[in-house]
């Protein structure tokens, strides 16, 4: 076996031994450790800046571009917000131990369903190093040990930050090795993560649809994928004009850069005429792009457009049904029918968040019902599938898999669950 | 691509259109349709027969053993089995759309967690054809379509039985393909569809440890795993000796050949003198041949045995606790502490059964908190982890998996669940 290997088999050995720990470990523990990492980001600041500094230099040698550096950059301010991320993870419930369900057989043995941590939790991210903070804070309050792979880039602020926190830890009472950080920017470490299904429950992947890709095709540990969010607003003929008009904006505009901003909007035959020559003024005002199908850019055209904005029309490929631009650029379809705006959603999108704006209750149910999506909205801006928006307190990404965990995932989803069964001397007829 | 992969995609493709039905599907529709498939299955019991004497002929002439050909043979019997497995799903519960969760954010949002079904459900076995009607049935009722992958050796049966189940779910206004049988007896189909993660949800592979490790290789569409039990007893010193006897004997005796079967024997020092003797008496006379670590075999050796029983006594090996025999023959090793055999356990063990006998609550709290298997008992005989005995009504196999399901897996564990959000024109701000 390689070094990397066999670094990275004894890191998953002493991680499944401090899961073990931790496992039993009480709330309070957890929530001084918590908030004891936090006061030390803050005390050590300027080691934190001093190690940033040397990502931040390597970085400007390789020539990264302003938004690359921005991510890395480490300053007081992110340092502290890295800390109030840890006290609010300690302010939230403890999952662990929660009884799912309670019951007892005809037997007489009673049966119960209790939350439980994960075990060990693999995460490999990339580029912003707060991320080893987030991460590690809600495995740990979720009763898991975490092994963390970023970055090369960050490599000194994430070895720093770990460090801090795992020094922190120790003094609060955690376990050796709740918090480990891959040491190596070697490459094959992460095929070798993705295959410690001895020691791991699970990885999760947090960057682009490459880095996911790669760990999902070498994995035999399970993966819970983070992919793309093609979400849509179906604007339905008895829709709103005013709330369709208030929603669009939001769901395209408020941060186009984000997966669960509106990638494609659909507005029904029924009420375009009326609809799509407002809204395209609209978004065009706020320079969004427009790729329509023909329907809908001949409306547009035909309703009459000044030269300057008329640049920002083009005509939608097929192609563009399956962008998710991250940018002003917003495909547009009509549709014939409430089944065809399901249909087209079902076809291309990522299966994310989707929304329908109307006030038929007997189509919103329909689309609520049909739309096979992780999370499904009426009258609302998709941009609500966030686990702080749905109350969670936090989140670890937002899982595009159907298994296990479906939509924002937070501290429920980093548990599993046991049966603990307790019998009077019971045996099998 | 190949024809293979072509087929199978073809496959895929034609059962996400039907998932995408099946969801919407009424329960009162998916009962009716299960009862016509048992009632066809045995309307066609002879057609069955037939198909299922070309595989017994095929079996015997490559000269299959005795055990292997009686897995595969259907006689009108099996067939009726078969039949009432599927009336019995019939009366279960439908798991969709169960409200998990419902609550109202500060901003008026209305969320509800619903539970929805997985969508396309690969089921990857061996051997026994009624697994091709079993696992359609829970799939279905669920509201699943599935893709089912048999072993070649039972090519005909399961055709035949696919072929029947789905004519009579067609009749029944299922939609298409919501049961499709691998036609081919190809191994490329098998990596094929475990690749197939634009269709599929996830993957059960039901079989040996070989299969399981094949399909998680080559997967990446999440894979379900059904690994083996290493499953344990632990006599506590405070254990009520009778109770312990019965428990070991049914656990070990009653069938050893399943995964939840103990494998491995732990007895407590303080305990040892009285019971392990005895014990170990018991279970000779049952042709259990005892593996013991040095202590505990100096200890029967000492007790006295007679010359036939001291043929069924071998010293221990390291591999020997790493063992599922799935037989007559038995682990045995003397604990100085519960902490000892916990330990022993979390080495060991394999995360699925676990059971402590006790007097003593306080021990029997830890062994159930700390012992990290899906399953841990308290005076209970391992034996008792099924679907059927947690009153689950039936299980597609016992997961040994930490994620999405864990231990017995049935209805509930083939659903996932999707957020409906209700608004009232809420954008982000």
């Amino acid at each position: 076996m390689s070094d990397v290997s066999n670094l990275i088999r004894e890191m998953g050995r002493k991680a499944k031994a401090a899961a073990l720990k931790l496992a039993a470990c009480p709330t309070s523990v957890k929530n001084a450790a918590l908030i004891a990492m936090a006061d030390a980001l803050e005390k050590q600041s300027e080691r934190l800046r001093i190690e940033n500094e040397k990502d931040m230099a390597q970085a400007r040698a390789e020539g990264l571009n302003a938004a690359m550096l921005d991510r890395l950059k480490l300053d007081p301010k992110r340092i502290s917000a890295m800390a109030k991320g840890l006290r609010d993870v300690a302010t939230l419930t403890d999952p662990v131990g929660e009884i799912l369900k309670d019951w007892r057989r005809p037997n007489g043995l009673r049966i119960q369903k209790v939350r439980v941590p994960l075990g060990v939790v693999g995460i490999i991210y990339e580029s912003r190093p707060n991320v080893t903070a987030d991460s590690a804070g809600l495995c740990l309050k979720a009763g898991n040990a975490c092994i963390l792979r970023g970055g090369s880039e960050a490599i000194h602020s994430n070895r720093a930050i770990a460090d801090v926190m795992s020094a922190a830890g120790k003094t609060s009472g955690l376990p050796d090795h709740s918090v480990q950080l891959v040491p190596t920017t070697d490459r094959a470490a992460v095929r070798e993560l993705a295959r410690l299904d001895q020691y791991l429950a699970c990885i999760v992947p947090r960057g682009g649809e490459g880095l996911i890709r790669a760990v999902t095709e070498s994995a035999t540990v399970p993966v819970i994928k983070h992919y793309n969010g093609i979400c849509h607003v179906f604007v339905d003929k008895a829709a709103d004009a005013a709330m369709a008009e208030k929603i669009v904006i939001n769901a395209k505009c408020q941060r186009p850069g984000v997966c669960n901003a509106m990638e494609t909007l659909l507005v029904h035959r029924g009420i375009a005429s009326d609809f799509l020559p407002r809204i395209a003024e609209a978004l065009m005002d706020r320079k969004v792009e427009l790729r329509m199908d023909t329907a809908a850019l001949a409306l547009i055209q035909r309703s009459g457009i000044s030269n300057q904005k008329s640049k920002l029309l083009r005509l939608a490929t097929e192609a563009d049904w399956r962008t998710e631009y991250l940018d002003l650029i917003l495909s547009v379809r009509m549709v014939d029918s409430l089944d065809q705006a399901i249909e087209h959603i079902n076809t291309y999108g990522s299966a994310h968040s989707d929304s329908i704006v109307t006030r038929d209750e007997t189509a919103a149910r329909r689309f609520l019902t049909e739309v096979d999506s992780a999370t499904v909205y009426h009258n609302a801006s998709t941009r609500f599938t966030d686990g702080g928006e749905f109350g969670m307190g936090a989140e670890i990404g937002i899982s595009t898999d159907r298994l296990h965990a479906r939509g924002p995932m937070a501290l429920e989803e980093l548990t599993t669950y046991k049966y603990l069964i307790h019998g009077s001397g019971q045996v099998r007829e």
